[in-house]
């Protein structure tokens, strides 16, 4: 059984790299790191049930076992190159691992990754990635560097993922609006969750000039959290400069959405911080790139993130939406 | 949550290499491969009731773990570097990630292998480990290489590991026999079942005799069958010649033994062909590592692996042991 759906990954996961010396076959593969660089590495298990609903089609869970991976490529900023897969299946369901394998080959190939090993295991189903990618020495992003006159960034637009999230749990009061949304502003925002895109180019680009980044997975607030928190500064962000996209902003109040964007997660956007002198670069260049770039906030003296208002008072999650601090 | 089991996970598994210049705590690991050398990677993912008993104690699942990889990278002749590990686990059970970190923990320092990034998430138990290791190009070891005139050896000895399982699954009949072995004949074939040696040093040391090589995990048979498919040869191996530990020979009469040295799995011993010329030195070089080596049969015209009785008849498994063929 198990050599036979090894067959059904490699057929339809076929990029080919010349630095790969030995693929799948034998008891590791043998890669030739280039010259000169470093490898950057990382991986991240989808559960079902907990990570994705248990309905998620094959195709999009193959698609974004590798994405959410790759997303944390694009935080470093480097370049892809090379994926393990652990692929735990109740029963060897060839239908499953062909879909669950054009999903992953399809990101696979958009990126030139070439998959050089894995293990397919019975028991509940679960997707374990690794993904290897290569930067030269010094220059990958991280999340210790912002300095304190930096300003924020995110690539482009938040809430998305976690509004088609809410679409898909009938128990949410408010997933009725999206239910009676146009098809083509459900389908937008679904395609958000089950096919998020990583924004590679985005990464690559910010090499130069990104004092620190991280992909929005857990939600805004908390990954900025992550920077302010290495980086030993504090950050602020504007409520009204997140950005959000018109299928967002046809379904939700203004209410609803920053709850999406600010807290909502999974989005695997680039959130970042660079020098304000460099803001105009920074947003010239990401546009040119298509993902594009919003300036949300600052870097200032002190620890956390604080969502401001327009007149400059503080914004809290409270268990109905967002609300003034006290 | 995730973050402290991280933390429980960072302080435990405490080895720490110059060549990670950038550890756990940011999107991804940044490592510098040696200059000049190929990186081996391998993954095996160990999923609770199916690779192992439910009753596993976590300090042995996280030394298990680790070896089985490691014992990939052995049977490459890798020297071991870097580890990665993706932890499912049904609640944040604080003292399972405790004993589990200290029995990964363990075997990593006697390789000084670093911990360099994971994944813990909620979900039924599973455990995914990749590990790195380095090889001078061209010099690992291949399962792809056995030429007819080879001999085929196996480092220490087999059919522990399998006879352990039975003796934890009360419904077989055989196992009354290990239940009634004493203490410390029980206690070393459980020790082979939950605490496998990989063979870094063996492997190692085959790098420049041994002309094809794979460790022993789904057992003796069905691994050479895989050397002998990938090299397109046949192999012949002599039934008595098998090693057993003396705890496997004070509980086992000869046919019992036969098959779980044959056919038992979980040995991870390293099994391996070489020139005849070469066949002292192997002998002599392995004894001196304290893993030893035998002697088993050898690389012949044809396909597949064939078990011999000193008569030169062939034994073939039945449902009930083994026998005769035909």
């Amino acid at each position: 059984m198990e050599f036979e759906l090894i067959e059904i990954l490699q057929q339809r996961i076929a990029v080919t790299r010349a630095d790969v010396r030995l693929g799948i076959g034998d008891d590791a593969a043998i890669l030739a790191p280039p010259p000169g660089h470093e490898l950057v590495v990382t991986t991240d298990t989808l559960v079902a049930g907990v990570h994705f609903p248990d309905a998620t089609h094959a195709r999009d869970l193959g698609w974004k076992a590798l994405a959410v991976n790759l997303s944390d490529l694009a935080a470093m900023g480097a370049t892809p190159a090379w994926a393990l897969l652990a692929l735990t299946l109740p029963d060897a369901d060839r239908t499953f691992v062909e879909h669950f394998a054009d999903g992953f080959g399809e990101l696979a190939a958009q990126h030139r990754v070439a998959l050089v090993g894995g293990d397919t295991t019975r028991g509940p189903l679960s997707v374990t990635v690794v993904v290897h990618g290569f930067v030269q020495p010094g220059r990958a992003l991280r999340r210790d560097g912002s300095r304190v006159g930096d300003q924020v960034f995110v690539t482009g637009s938040l809430g998305d993922a976690a509004a088609a999230l809410r679409c898909l749990d009938r128990r949410d009061p408010q997933a009725a609006s999206v239910f009676n949304a146009p098809t083509d502003t459900r389908e937008a925002l679904l395609a958000r969750l089950q096919r998020p895109t990583p924004r590679i180019a985005a990464g690559a680009a910010l090499r130069d000039v990104a004092t620190a980044c991280i992909d929005v997975s857990d939600g805004l607030l908390a990954d900025l959290g992550h920077i302010a928190a290495r980086s030993g500064v504090g950050i602020e962000v504007d409520a009204v400069d997140l950005p959000a996209s018109s299928a967002l902003l046809a379904v939700f109040d203004a209410d609803q959405r920053l709850a999406l964007q600010a807290a909502g997660g999974d989005d695997y956007e680039l959130a970042f911080t660079a020098p304000a002198a460099r803001a105009s670069d920074v947003l010239r260049d990401l546009a040119s790139l298509g993902s594009g770039a919003t300036r949300i906030g600052r870097v200032v003296d002190g620890h956390g993130v604080r969502l401001l208002d327009p007149d400059g008072s503080e914004l809290v999650l409270h268990r109905r939406g967002w609300n003034h601090f006290a």
